[in-house]
């Protein structure tokens, strides 16, 4: 077991409090789809424990721990009826829940890391899997919403790549012995404010080379 | 392990029959999505057997059962020959085909709690997962025919809370020690019943308070 | 552990190429999707592992050889700076391309029926996951895609069926104890020649009977 950041009962608050802003997200989306409230709660669920479940479920740690810990089920619960009464309001707060869900993004590329590469999975596909569990919780919400995935849309503020560089970080830290709490903590505040700056900036990732001489733009 | 409400082989019967009638439901959905026969029992088998094989992951039981029980894979392409060759008159039908897949609802997310529990889940999260065995087949067929999945959306008859009521009332009388073929039979019989009502009556779940103030409507 | 077709080292040599291929049908999706460079990698890996981690993950073999062999994780992305850099290329290739796709898919039909087989499944459970890895990548590339899994569309050429006549062909041979190097190469030709021919003469599979009768075309 690698050393933890924070004491356990710090880390599962910090988890919880990803967990909630994710869920947050996911609400959102269900309200602004016209959902009712338990398609909410659907949505609040899987956003938030969905990248985790899909790491559980390919590392072998079954039942997942979305399903053990009695917190990580409740917490999108009250994040959907925080919305369902109070949407316009969270609406207005959009900003700074964007904020938590960039602290979300980088606590989850970490910690999903980290967990990844205690069941005994190489750097690299541990490295994946923490991104993983950082965007793959949006990316079933889009998928639920019959969107298209924000995380694959060319018009959005760079989300995956904080993710990576975060879980890379871990990795490199690990491949070197140096994985540290100071060192894990940089590598969850760097991932946070790559996104914080990407949303700033507006950074985002280029298409192919020589697009439109073959492809009409949808 | 806990009692059985049937005798096996009266049990498996019966969750052919709940099997064959989620098939026919999602066969339907790919006759109207104009798919052709292969595709009719793509959805036929992931609408019948996708809420058991989410469950079988989650809780550890690899193989699925989906995947070593013969008659769970063959029944779908019963159902796949039926809806070919008859659809016209099975959609006359459809009001009988919502009342068997009623049934099936309150029998899956009975058995699908007392089986996690079995594998040693919480209360919560045998619920949770008896649940998602209901309906997490129908979720799947929307998905796969790139629709809003019908679970989420406003505008239908309440689907999942009959099934919460199932399952809830299961893991009560697994806490209380009172789980008998009775009372089994009894959480199988509201479902069943609640979800007839909500469709008789349109019984559907509110969606977000102060909805128009800031959101369009979709 | 079944006879092996090729020497391990060629075995692994002939899966990185179906990787490669059919990582290049998900990030040409992608670029014409107008994904970003981000969506074009992850539109690869899906496409190209999808099939084998859903076969993985159904038959316990965890953690799936998509995380284990670094070979499989980095072959699509390889794909994806193809595609990114010479995509125009790589379309006007198309009709070669598909040639290698059906030969991906003539080749994980069997390797993935065997290796379903090789973990305890039965006959029918085996060849079902064995077309499940040929074709599973493909319609998680159309779902992340959003659109209509090009595998249950009436108006595309025959995709499953070769896949399933290979998968037949290899548990028909286990069955009656004929699997040998060569009959197993001969049912990855089969699966291969028979995409070939539904590609040159259009073969589609037939959509429900009496369909306009009762139900609008889509």
């Amino acid at each position: 077991m690698l050393q933890q950041l924070f004491s356990p009962s710090v880390q599962h608050t910090v988890d919880l409090v990803g967990i909630f802003v994710f869920a947050i997200s996911g609400a959102l989306l269900a309200v602004r789809k016209n959902f009712d409230v338990f398609g909410i709660a659907v949505l609040a669920e899987v956003t938030a424990l969905g990248g985790g479940l899909f790491r559980d479920v390919m590392i072998g740690a079954v039942p997942p721990a979305a399903f053990t810990d009695l917190g990580y089920f409740l917490t999108p619960l009250l994040a959907t009826v925080v919305v369902f009464f109070l949407h316009p309001h969270v609406e207005r707060i959009q900003a700074a829940v964007l904020v938590f869900d960039a602290a979300g993004l980088g606590l989850f590329c970490v910690s999903g890391t980290t967990k990844a590469y205690d069941y005994g999975l190489g750097l690299t596909a541990s490295a994946t899997l923490g991104m993983a569990t950082a965007v793959g919780g949006g990316v079933l919400r889009d998928v639920l919403a019959n969107e298209v995935p924000s995380l694959l849309r060319w018009d959005r503020d760079l989300y995956a790549v904080p993710a990576i560089v975060g879980a890379t970080m871990v990795v490199l830290c690990i491949h070197y012995d140096a994985l540290t709490p100071l060192t894990t903590a940089l590598a969850v505040v760097t991932a946070f404010v790559l996104r914080l700056l990407a949303m700033r900036f507006h950074w985002r990732a280029p298409r192919a080379w020589n697009r439109r001489s073959t492809v009409r733009e949808e």
